[in-house]
């Protein structure tokens, strides 16, 4: 191991046998930790070439179980979102996409941050659950085209093991260790395709736009490289996505979208990667076909109703769909009012997620409990005018005091005396 | 601890009190090796000040105990070599500067490697050991102004722990590390001042004359910072030093060059670093005086007389001073045979040095026995002219069959046609 991290440290390339010695012994134990982080250092400092990228994703998929998606029939596109606040996307896109033939088999987790996980979420519908055999999860996406299960078997202990050791090491920021460790859990998970919204801007894990379309080219490398056909859209997360932070809210604006009405900014995004996984899955021509496709369904009802039958097939009271009042309701709506006239210049997405957390929408710890009634709707984006007094934000709360939240949420919007342009949405695309 | 690697690996410099909180908690456990081998991953890309070098020197110093010389009169200064093959300085330089007043008080080890330590080449004289009391140590100092002890003490702890790190995750070759871990271990053994041998060439650890200056700059600059005055000296080490390679074969050598009777470059190495010794003791005013006073001691014999009063103070034979040929003798004496005329153009001194370890006179593990009498004489050096059928080495063994050896020494030593240029001795000295 000695002599690999030397080379690592030298900037030589790998082969594909010292990669996968690597990460196989370090998912045994053999190769210690202290080994491990230094080479991690040594990547970061160095890189690593496309081919080195590729074998380390591999190697990471091949430390553990690997999900068996055969028995769907199609092309099963996944689609990965890194990160960001108020991220909507997911609960649109899975109906969205099933409702013009593309399979949408998702495992996904809870996790921690500024609101739940996807199941979180769709746990605010209520009877809504995750707990199902795997032989009904493959029954229901070839029926129904969509449905989600909770994650389980051991994917991609190395990755894991990695992520912690780099979380504590000071090496997390590597474009190569990231782009393998996201493009391993997909894979992992089974997708034949892969879309990737990178998001980008102040609350963004990559704040930068250059970074963000290196990590995005690295990942679509990776996956053509592995057989496994990538597209990547940059994303705007200056500000948050859509109006929505916290679970049944973003369920009620999922709703929304589904059927034409939701906000802009989530919708054009939502139809960008929608087309590409259209596309990927082999269920259009081109891009402009698959648009067509899911405005047709968004216009015609068909995606909403593809939703309803998904959240039926699970437990769930479709009755939501058209009533999203019977969502879980927090006690307090509140107001936050505009102090002066003028326009918004900055809304730090991160502050109000942690704004939306304090009212309880996310865990800080796996411990923590989530309250999926409450979080925020924001009434106002960057570049919209506002009158002093007018509405910011609809603070959704069980406890009356939010005096702790409004301080936080004034402290993250700008305003300012002369005109602001709305930040664009998408940068770019990858292919 | 995070943060401090984050701020190490992106170049910011670490503060006094980060670098002593990094070793204090390495020392104790509490920052894991995985942690600080990503440290020492990110020293190595990103370098260290030299406010950082000095601190970290500093703070390994005070991670264990220190040697206490106050009760030896005058200004105690401190030799360090940087490895090479065949380094016989140590011996000689020790009476020779005691000789003119310098107090060398020697704190010294066995150590692994082509031959025995300090203490090993030592032992061959009959009857001398380095057990003796450190009161005892002190008084023979103050007495003789030389003694040597066995190290004893647990020095600079944090240094052998990153030490042993930094070999398994290819951070070994670091100047900021290796310059701080030598003068953390002479600066707690005690030294006032330290005269700095940096080899350079094919047969020590730095191969290059630019790596070497700066390795050398490196120790200066921390010496001068820590209160220390620190001088070195780039010596060549494209060959061996002198001509014996070998334990008693050394002190024979070092028993020569005190008389004036050495090899040349052996003793001009030994007038070089002696001046340096002599004049940050204060006992001269300048390089020529100290030189001179040198030169004399050894002309007139006190240079071997104080050679003769250490031994037999701590209870060696010292008649060997005057008749070495009672020094252990190997069985065989067996020559090299050059095996064509020409000039020698390359004595590889690392390999030289592995055939004397071959025969016995260095250890390859700490269990292995050292035999004492064994080793090489080398009768010719670059530069030499020779013709076929002249000894090129003499090699002094104790078993009879010495093909292996012989094999090793032709292949390291080459004859060229035309002429060759003998390589300087010294290639400067830096302040």
């Amino acid at each position: 191991m000695v002599d690999l991290i030397e080379k690592k440290r030298d900037g030589q390339e790998l082969t594909k046998e010292e990669i996968h010695y690597i990460i196989e012994n370090y998912t045994t134990g053999d190769i210690p930790d202290y080994q491990m982080s230094a080479f991690t250092m040594a990547i970061y400092f160095q890189g690593m070439t496309d081919k080195e990228r590729a074998e380390l994703t591999m190697a990471m998929v091949h430390s553990g179980d690997t999900i068996d998606l055969s028995e769907i029939e199609g092309i099963k596109v996944d689609k990965h979102s890194t990160g960001g606040v108020g991220d909507t996307t997911t609960l649109v896109l899975g109906p969205l996409v099933a409702a013009v033939g593309v399979p949408v088999a998702k495992m996904s987790g809870r996790g921690l941050g500024h609101t739940g996980g996807t199941i979180d979420k769709l746990e605010s519908v209520p009877g809504f659950h995750v707990e199902i055999e795997n032989k009904q999860f493959i029954e229901l996406v070839n029926k129904n085209k969509i449905a989600v299960i909770g994650q389980s078997g051991n994917l991609t202990p190395a990755d894991k093991s990695l992520y912690a050791l780099r979380d504590v090491t000071a090496t997390v920021n590597s474009i190569p260790l990231i782009a393998s460790s996201i493009m391993s859990k997909k894979i992992a998970a089974g997708a034949d395709a892969i879309v990737l919204d990178v998001k980008t801007g102040a609350g963004a894990f990559m704040k930068d736009l250059k970074e963000s379309k290196e990590l995005a080219k690295a990942m679509v490398d990776i996956g053509n490289l592995v057989g496994r056909r990538t597209m990547a859209v940059i994303s705007d997360m200056s500000q948050p996505l859509g109006f929505a932070i916290g679970n049944a809210l973003e369920v009620k604006e999922a709703i929304d979208t589904l059927s034409g009405k939701g906000p802009k900014d989530l919708e054009e995004l939502c139809l960008t990667l929608g087309s590409y996984m259209v596309l990927l899955a082999g269920k259009a021509e081109s891009l402009e076909e698959a648009r067509t496709m899911l405005v047709e369904v968004m216009n015609n009802g068909k995606a909403l109703q593809t939703l309803k039958i998904f959240l039926e097939a699970q437990g769930g009271d479709g009755s939501v769909v058209d009533q999203p009042e019977t969502l879980p309701q927090a006690k307090y709506v509140i107001e936050l009012e505009a102090q002066e006239d003028g326009y918004i210049s900055e809304i730090i997405a991160d502050a109000v997620g942690t704004a939306a957390m304090l009212l309880g929408a996310g865990r800080a710890t796996k411990e923590s409990q989530i309250d999926l009634a409450v979080g925020l709707v924001l009434n106002k984006k960057i570049g919209d005018s506002v009158k002093k007094g007018e509405s910011l934000v609809t603070i959704h709360s069980n406890y009356e005091n939010v005096d702790e939240v409004k301080q936080k949420l004034y402290k993250s919007i700008s305003i300012s005396g002369s005109e602001v342009k709305a930040p664009e949405l998408i940068y770019a695309t990858v292919e």
